[in-house]
């Protein structure tokens, strides 16, 4: 990260060479251009920052307020009081939306947002003993902590009291913060409660497998900010202590009980799958790519590469969601991805964005970022509505009248009791910046198709590159590269697996039928040669100012097929029109989306639309669909037009029947006898 | 029971006027009619006693011998060789053969089955070692005993040895083979094995609470045969040490984990619902009216009667079927009877008739006799074909060609390797005579409408009842009563519950609509009043020489509706006639059932058809059904006949889709994409 050295100048805390070498040694292969270096202009994603900023943002600490969230921190600094909300962990939805904050600044500057978070900041560290310890629910009053807080300091952090996880959330924010504005105030209440943590845990102190992850990631990220070397090594630490704890029962089903609900049933080296709770496990697989890229430990690395290969390949919905079971927000079995109790949780959305971009700076493969891409524009965004304050929890994969047993949310909610998700997505939105651009050495990555400006270093040189195309409704992409002087280096522009004929990097997903389309690549006006690399198509040349890339990316309106063992799919296609998977919402339908079949033969129309849901493509085609005289016991088949949306955009305008994946065909029908049942909420 | 005095004669085991005193204390309320006073002349019954006896039994014991039952014994009366079959248990068929064709002799006297058995017997007593135990799974070689069995005896009587299991099968036969042939060869190895099992358990000794019952309810016939007080309180021990072990987890929701699978999961005094193995509790619960009544323990008398509440409210399909869950073979939660995975074990249909025939002997209320006789004509006939040697281990309530997840067995197989079911069949069925009547004093009960006659003393006198009847067909019953001169006595006639509207005694299942039609009763052609006590006509008179009473019962075809906490039943009706419950099947309605709807108007016309099925009265009506044309992915609905069969004459016409309960709206449809699959067998 180009930020390291100066900010460990302005941190004061680079102080040996040997330092100095192993933030140099242990930095990732790939570095990500950081958010501060990256202007959006981008009509798709600069609205959503803004209601971030404007409305989700401002919200969440109103409701930390309110809730009394901060009066936590307010009790615990006097040390009176009684702890006023239901979790332990209900101190990281400030850092959380102070870590959102930070980065909305550098999109827009706010001087009166920055002096309510330094207000904040301070009470926060109030709260902080003396000792670096940070945690209301056992500050405010020490003799009567919170139930889940146990009786003395970190007593039931393997099953309960997030002590670390809130340690975890503190660092993320922290870094934020700092790299945000620069200021240390937030950072320094951090570091210290760091040191705490490093001296407390690890060889020879006190162990334990952190209940919920995070902590590993926040201590890696303090690692590269300050190049303490223990930071690092109690992050390592931590994940080398998953498998240790002897109380758990093998041989139960039970996850909570075999310890997979953690993903503490094995050590981490003997992990090859993706397990348990889907936000922890992507926590935790995050770190492993850390720490496997920044201490080389090469069995960590094939360890979160053949998770990462289990969940791509078995346990990815077709919308990036992840984690199937309701019942624990996890994974389920290979293959498991049921439609009508689809968890999804946003949450681990927000997780899959920060593990695939770690897999990319670790590979410098564009399989992670294609996947990445999937989320942010499905299965991501559809966590918060088009206001910007009412979020999905869960995200279901289809909402039925029918539906008599447990189905995922039909609709959007407030902030819940625990309000991880939008304080999730409050962090995760202004961050994206960060995620448009890479770089090592003379290799130049664009992998996020946004536009606006990014202004780089390559062999000191300054290098200035601007987008500006209609993505994802469209997929003519145009790339200004403007070197201050003539300049030789790689441009590598990913080419998404979609728009080369797969579905993601997997056998999980198929397209129906290839793509006779071809990409099409231009360098002013004219075809230019290009090899791929790792999925990449590398541009090499002298470039010189304001040189224009052009590239055409196939956007026919595509089926996508499942793997046949994922039983819910069978027989059935999701359409996908560029990174954009569809879905049909009773609102477009004649009030119905379950009845909907979609011949093999079907053609779809696509048209932008600009006044339906702030602008989107929609598709259109004629299709049989089936309906029910109740009152007249009959049943019949008629024609009538499918309209399909973007799967993000579904349930803003009301509760009803929604339908990712459609019948081609029917090969028979079971009857419904009985009345429409008040849906089940899986959440 | 009347045989028991001359029986103790004959045993020459009536030593003492105290065990004699014992005994008449210790009798139930009312006494049954033996077998041996019963002769049926039944065109519903006697052709199935016949099959039984002339296909099913010399079919077991031909299949005990090619299986290796019988070598068995004989290599435990040589002390050497390898236990030859699957399941240390697999000694039981023998016994449980024999009782069925010790019942079976009473009905047809039969010389060389007599004789056959007899060489059995001995084959038997070889195998029983000198201090009288008796399980050829050890004696075979003590030093390798079968995997099941420990390395010592009653080791691991409480999971899986089923030792005690064995004994209580071979007191059973005994007992039917001493009161059929009043022969005391088996019955004296089962008195000399149940005098070690009495020495060797009990207070102060070895304890456990045994892992699969019967060996309860097969003590208590010892001591009603024999009066020895010492097979009443083993009886009554076992019983009590349900809920001492304390190696469960009770927190566990899994029925082995927290001990329910052996209804091992708390006292007995504190069981209140039907839980765990359908069979095993079954045999409990049976055991426990045993000893209830012949201790008068009014503790385990009110945990019976709430175990027997809990399980005809919300635990019984509408065929007398139990045990729902698959998984275990057990009982599920209240109101847990799904369809499609519906398990209902044959076994636990035989349990049943035990259990219900004990309580009505307690109680004297003719509810127990409803739902025994909805077992007996339903859910337990099913579970033999028409040719007496193919059978249903599961009894399903509905087969669909759509189905993809697990669905019960769709049609019948042969001997299993645990071959409990046809066994239990071979000897439920030829003990029918000994459930028809029932005394108490001057009462004398008819309970099931069976055609044949009986010769009672009522008073010291003579009496001899004869039933004509074209039973469950038509509703009709004559009874001629001949007593050797006038008699004054009470003649209590059953009046079935569904005859006063009541489809079982619970709000578990109604009829949709009351019967207009009342019950008449005459006595020589005059109506006769009567009085109602418990669910019976009390005809009270002096009876003279061949006085006629004809009862009319109710005939119409009725619409059975279940309790709305029933889920996969809302919106559905099934179809019943008298005590017979109905099903459509695939062979009578155009190869399909699952797309058959009953709206609430239907009207149906029964008529007896003596061809079909070996003559059954059959259903019909005209209905909407659904027809899928799935090459042009149309669907619509076409009036046809519904035809209806008796449901316990399903699946002797070749495997295909079966319905007992039909929607009576089609509310929605939920589309079927795939093609079908190989049906699932929960078994």
């Amino acid at each position: 990260m180009k930020k390291v050295f100066p900010a460990l100048a302005v941190a004061g805390l680079l102080t040996s060479p040997s330092v100095a070498q192993s933030v140099k040694r242990s930095d990732y292969p790939i570095q990500a251009v950081a958010f501060t270096k990256v202007k959006l202009a981008d009509n798709f994603w600069l609205p959503r920052l803004k209601t971030n900023t404007d409305v989700t943002i401002p919200a969440s600490f109103q409701r930390c307020e309110a809730t009394n969230r901060v009066k936590n921190f307010e009790m615990a600094a006097a040390k009176s009081g009684k702890f006023a909300t239901t979790f332990p962990f209900d101190d990281t939805d400030i850092y959380k939306t102070i870590e959102g904050a930070s980065y909305s600044l550098s999109l827009y500057p706010d001087q009166k947002l920055e002096s309510y978070i330094d207000e904040l900041i301070t009470k926060v560290g109030k709260a902080q003993e003396p000792d670096g310890y940070l945690y209301t629910a056992r500050t405010i009053d020490p003799a009567h902590p919170h139930a889940w807080a146990g009786n003395t300091r970190w007593e039931k952090e393997r099953e309960l009291s997030h002590e670390l996880y809130n340690s975890g959330h503190l660092y993320e924010s922290a870094v934020a913060h700092y790299e945000a504005t620069g200021k240390k105030n937030l950072l320094n209440i951090a570091l210290k409660n760091a040191d705490l943590v490093c001296a407390t845990f690890g060889p020879g102190k006190r162990a334990v497998a952190p209940g919920h992850e995070i902590v590993e990631m926040g201590l890696v990220k303090l690692y590269r900010v300050t190049g303490k070397p223990e930071y690092l090594s109690t992050a390592k630490f931590f994940i080398e202590q998953r498998g240790q704890y002897k109380g758990y029962d093998p041989k139960s089903s039970d996850a909570w009980r075999n310890g997979s609900y953690w993903q503490d049933h094995k050590s981490v080296y003997d992990q090859k799958e993706a397990v348990g709770h889907a936000v922890r496990a992507e926590y935790l697989y995050s770190a492993m790519a850390d720490v496997a890229a920044l201490t080389g430990d090469q069995k960590m690395l094939a360890s979160v590469d053949s998770i990462w290969n289990n969940m791509v390949t078995k346990k990815l919905y077709v919308t990036g969601g992840t984690g199937a079971v309701p019942g624990g927000e996890r994974f389920g079995g290979n293959y498991e991805l049921p439609n009508g109790t689809a968890y999804n949780e946003t949450c681990a959305s927000v997780a899959n964005v920060y593990w695939n971009q770690r897999m990319f700076l670790l590979h410098g493969d564009s399989k992670y970022v294609d996947v990445m891409e999937k989320v942010l524009y499905n299965g991501l965004i559809s966590g918060v509505g088009l206001d910007g304050k009412s979020f999905f929890y869960s995200n279901a994969m289809q909402i039925k009248n029918s539906a008599v047993f447990g189905q995922s949310e039909p609709e959007r909610a407030g902030w819940f009791e625990c309000s991880c998700c939008p304080t999730n997505l409050a962090r995760l939105f202004p961050s994206l910046p960060g995620y448009v651009y890479a770089q090592k050495a003379n290799d130049v990555y664009v992998n996020l198709f946004i536009n606006g400006t990014t202004d780089l270093n390559v062999n000191k040189q300054a290098v200035r590159i601007t987008q500006q195309n209609n993505y994802p409704w469209n997929g003519d992409l145009k790339f200004t590269v403007a070197p201050k002087s003539s300049a030789d280096f790689n441009l590598l522009v990913r080419l998404p697996g979609w728009a080369r004929n797969e579905a993601v990097p997997s056998n999980l997903y198929t397209f129906a039928a290839p793509s006779p389309e071809q990409v099409s690549i231009k360098v002013n006006g004219k075809a230019q040669p290009y090899t791929m690399r790792n999925g990449y198509a590398v541009l090499a040349r002298k470039w010189k100012k304001n040189d224009v890339v052009e590239v055409a990316l196939p956007m026919e309106t595509r089926k996508v097929v499942a793997n046949p063992n994922v039983r819910d799919d069978v027989g059935k296609v999701a359409l996908q029109r560029g990174p954009v998977v569809y879905c049909a919402e009773w609102k477009d339908n004649d009030g119905r989306t379950s009845n909907i079949v979609v011949p093999a033969a079907t053609r779809f129309t696509a048209s932008y639309k600009p006044d339906v849901l702030n602008g989107i493509t929609e598709l259109t085609a004629t299709v049989p669909v089936v309906k029910v005289d109740a009152a007249n016991n009959s049943i019949s088949t008629v024609q009538q037009t499918l309209t399909a949306i973007p799967y993000y955009a579904w349930a803003n305008r009301g509760k009803g029947e929604m339908t990712v994946w459609f019948p081609e065909r029917i090969t028979d029908v079971d009857l419904i006898t009985r009345k429409v049942e008040e849906k089940i909420v899986a959440k």
